[in-house]
């Protein structure tokens, strides 16, 4: 399972996962102010000699797999980072979690094994207290306290902004509010006005806390699942670190079947990134795949279940309400949301409404105790650019925005997801009206892919749409494969919807005008100039593809030092002759070569025009 | 060389390229009305007989090889279609044609065979006549004359759109003038406006015509090289070939080095595409490959070469003004255009103004006896995000603006190059900039790429550029493949950065609002829903990809016709359960199902507003 850059030599037992630094990279470690304790994790990519540049900063969402120095024994899961912040507070209590039964992995014993080192005493809220019984990150945020997972973040936000104060800010936020520089106590205003969420549930002390909202950097979502055939632990977890390790801030894990309670375990104790869920699957899983045998008991059960394991936001499809159901008959392709589609025959058969609806509260109650945050779900998101922004949509829509002051109202965290399939000209609207209808809670938004006709690659359709709906305020993208419509994705597909939704990602950033995005592009863009073709590939999102790519033409060696590239060969380059062109401009006293030559081509009035603006073609720019 | 699809059934001869149908697809041809000897090839997708759905047609670039009734025979050619329509016009005579030199193909004996039936007296304009020696599309259309090629363009663009008429528009097409159905006339007043361009030399009859414009479907341009070593004739045939299968509506041969005549030669006798070069880089093959060394004899010497080989575009670099070059002393990445690398070089080590541009007005007596259409090149296009819509780049434009009003004063077709690399937020002014300054003539840009850090991926970086540029209103998009930076593609790679141009041009012309551009993804969706699988597959712009990816799932045949798929199988399929929200939702009285629901759920109040909103629900979406 090792990758090419991977040696095994930090790992523990026998069940290894990919780990190791990437190419080029280290880990480095920022220590907090507030809270002076907090090491926040990012990586350094350390530039040639040649380059005279300090190394290059970048977030980093693959946890300790990439730290050379960290032992890996998925046996023993990640050091719980956040229990010592979480019981600093004083408002949780460790009790006795709800037995494991046998419908949790699927009626009969779970090929996969137990987690050695289960939790058998989860934390939830104490009662009463400060925060009435919610230990989230918005009810410490509304008291006026600066969290550890605030200054956390805050820190990650902040990699490269101070390099970039003195430069005058660039892009079209929107209405976005980016600060110059992020502080603790920014994130705390923002995630007390709901305008962002920090997905951390209590019993996930193992992940690094990361913040999802509009006036911070764009996140991405991969979804992984277990497989058909458990074949082992490792490969189930590895799925999530595979993920990770290319940069997905967030993993959902979409299991259905048998033995995902046990495989959702060792997922949680060795993810480093929050793990969101659909809990319907499971609660459908556990009425043997009958929707209509759904009800509150099963479905609440299931909350306990997964709150308790440490899932850190569920996906509700509460906004999937009876009255809409209808309003999706004429669609092209009716729903396509599997909650979306379970919930609306359930409410069809039983002729009332979706009883996620009518207990909404009860889940907040749930929610707040063990601060899982809510994605509230869209089940009637349109799955065909014919059916996009249709009034089910829209309905539905409506209903998340009412959802989302209710659960605000418990102190709880939500973000609120989107479509889906969407073409271009609307795919604003939909941010529009999301921000109205939903009080600035994050959006998340599946894609939207800008076309239906290109199967197998739908992660370049929906890449499409989510750099744009990116740069117009949407807080998270959950990724798409190539497999997506098709088939099952593999190792390959999910390194590939990553990447796709890293640069997505980052294109909306740049655009945003976060502070310091650009100083990647320009990292790299210098090393492509000077040739320095390592630092090309280690600075890019994908090295190893770089590399191999490279090599496929040129594998000598002495091609990653040449200063020429295949596709030119050393007559062509263009760069090149660029440098030579820099080397003559510079040795000339500009103005004079540039009269000499216009009157040697006998343009003597336009070398007057010239002479007369002969100043302000060595100014910078005004672009 | 053929593909999986292509049993070479229909080739003659020792030298295959790949040839046969689409799966699923046959070719169609439409004749014409106002000449009726023309007949449009287009293809059609035969549904299955449970669609009862009429056959697709397709807009396709293919050309003869996907038409299982030709026979194809690259040592003869493509039938030169319209050489009697380019006759018929009485105003072009045969001539002489240059001898061809050694150091056309690089000094050494061609190691490529020259082509076998090569056409020693290629046509030129006659002097005077109506035209006064321009043979243009431009020049006929101006004199209100719809020729042959005018209504071939209006019968291909107008696919589907019959069918639609009665169907409300949509899209938001940024000022362009997208008619409901595009008559001959209509194709005539644009290419007259200069808003449209035909590229279609006298020399190269074997081209079906395409119209590349703001008001017509957004079209791709692929990107092909010579091999350094000449392996087949088949094989450099082939690149073309194959990249015009999977939909590039323009290829351009970039080679270089050796051969490049006689390689051209074969390219555009087999080429159902228009073809377009750079002839400065075979000039400077010329001269040994020193740019100082170009002159103006060589460069029009290689102009009339192409020109009476049949070359439909050049890319003329034009605009890189000396008094420009300095502009780019302090960008990231200097010129990174090989064409504008080469002939700033020339202006600096001269002293001079760039010849292209003192000589420009020869250049155009040339390109109106052939009919070759200027590609005004961006030599000073930025090569990374910083360098993006600054002085160097927009200076060059403003003089492409004032160059296409002197090709369109003699009656030349132009089209303006464009970026690059450019963030998302400066996308929208390169086009609106280049409407205003270069009054409207269509717009040609590569990408642009929206952030530098994913090299291996640029050419998803670059489609989410290139799909927003053709919404905003570019004509023609260049594809960027997954080695660009990186390496020399390869057949896979051609493939993926053609598909990648289609599905990105394909998510403007929704966007713009091009009346029938959404029939595809209708059938393609609804074929979707019904869980049509091949027909799903056969509408996508892979069929063989999605095929592929489909069947490492599910490889058993019964899985083609299964009502389910492997993303979530039987149990759990979401459009399963909503063909059976469906057949419920139809079956039911909806207002009483509705109404009875609500007062079940205990909700009299909203019952009673709903009941009054009771008609509305099932009325048509307003969206």
């Amino acid at each position: 399972m090792a990758d090419i850059n991977s040696p095994l030599e930090n790992f523990l037992g026998e069940m290894p996962v990919t780990s190791g630094p990437l190419p080029g990279s280290r880990k480095v470690h920022v220590a907090g102010t507030l809270h002076p304790h907090i090491r926040v994790a990012m990586r350094e990519v350390v530039l040639d000699p040649s380059a005279k540049e300090e190394p290059v900063r970048l977030y980093d969402a693959s946890g300790p797999y990439t730290d050379a120095k960290t032992l890996i024994d998925i046996a023993a899961g990640l050091p719980p980072l956040r229990t010592p912040w979480v019981e600093a507070r004083g408002d949780v209590e460790r009790y006795p979690g709800r037995a494991v039964k046998p419908e949790d992995n699927g009626g009969a014993k779970s090929e996969i094994t137990e987690f050695p080192n289960v939790v058998r005493n989860p934390l939830r809220a104490k009662p009463g207290g400060a925060g009435n019984g919610a230990v989230t990150q918005i009810a410490y945020a509304r008291r006026g306290i600066i969290t550890p997972e605030m200054e956390y973040v805050a820190i990650r936000e902040n990699i490269g902004r101070a390099e970039r104060t003195d430069q005058p800010r660039d892009g079209e936020s929107f209405g976005a509010e980016i600060p110059d520089y992020v502080t603790a106590e920014f994130v705390r205003s923002e995630i007390a006005r709901g305008r962002a969420i920090i997905p951390a549930n209590i019993n996930h002390p193992e992940a690094e806390p990361m913040i999802i909202g509009r006036n911070f950097l764009v996140k991405i979502n991969a979804n992984i699942g277990n497989s058909a055939v458990a074949s082992s632990v490792a490969q189930e977890v590895e799925k999530m670190v595979w993920a990770a390790r290319w940069g997905a801030d967030n993993v959902m894990d979409l299991s259905t079947g048998k033995n995902i309670h046990n495989t959702r375990e060792w997922i949680l104790r060795n993810s480093p990134v929050p793990i969101g869920t659909v809990p319907i699957y499971q609660a459908l899983e556990k009425v043997g795949g009958i929707a209509e045998d759904l009800n509150w008991d099963v479905y609440r059960d299931t909350l306990i279940e997964q709150a308790e394991q440490g899932v850190d936001y569920f996906t509700i499809h509460a906004g999937v309400r009876l009255a809409y159901v209808p309003l999706t008959a004429n669609r092209v392709t009716g729903i396509v949301s599997r909650g979306g589609s379970i919930l609306a025959k359930w409410c069809l058969s039983h002729h009332k409404e979706n009883f996620l609806y009518t207990h909404f509260e009860e889940i907040c109650e749930i929610m707040r105790a063990y601060d899982v945050s809510f994605s509230l779900g869209d089940g009637l998101r349109p799955g065909s650019i014919a059916d996009a922004n249709d009034r089910a949509q829209f309905a539905e829509l409506e209903t998340l925005g009412e959802l989302t002051q209710i659960a605000w109202k418990h102190d709880c965290q939500v973000m609120v997801e989107g479509p889906g399939h969407v073409p271009m000209h609307k795919i604003k609207i939909n941010m529009e009206k999301q921000l109205a209808e939903c009080g600035e809670a994050p959006f998340y938004t599946l894609g939207p892919l800008t076309t239906d006709i290109a199967p197998g690659y739908d992660h370049i359709t929906s890449g499409i749409g989510a750099a744009m709906i990116g740069w117009f305020g949407c807080a998270m993208l959950c990724y798409v494969t190539p497999k997506e419509h098709l088939g099952l994705p593999d190792r390959d597909d999910v390194k590939t919807g990553v990447i796709t939704y890293k640069l997505a990602a980052h294109a909306a950033d740049l655009a945003k005008g976060h502070p310091a995005a650009q100083l990647r592009d320009d990292a790299l863009s210098r090393a492509r100039f000077d040739f320095r073709w390592r630092d090309q590939f280690h600075l890019s999102l994908d090295p190893e593809t770089a590399l191999k790519y490279h090599d496929e033409t040129l594998p000598a060696e002495g091609a990653k030092v040449a200063h020429f590239c295949s596709m030119c060969g050393p007559k062509f380059c263009s760069m090149k002759i660029t440098q030579d062109v820099r080397d003559y401009a510079a040795k000339q006293n500009s103005p004079d070569m540039l009269e000499g030559s216009m009157l040697e081509a006998g343009m003597a009035e336009k070398s007057a025009e010239f002479r007369a603006k002969g100043s302000q073609i060595y100014l910078p720019t005004a672009d």
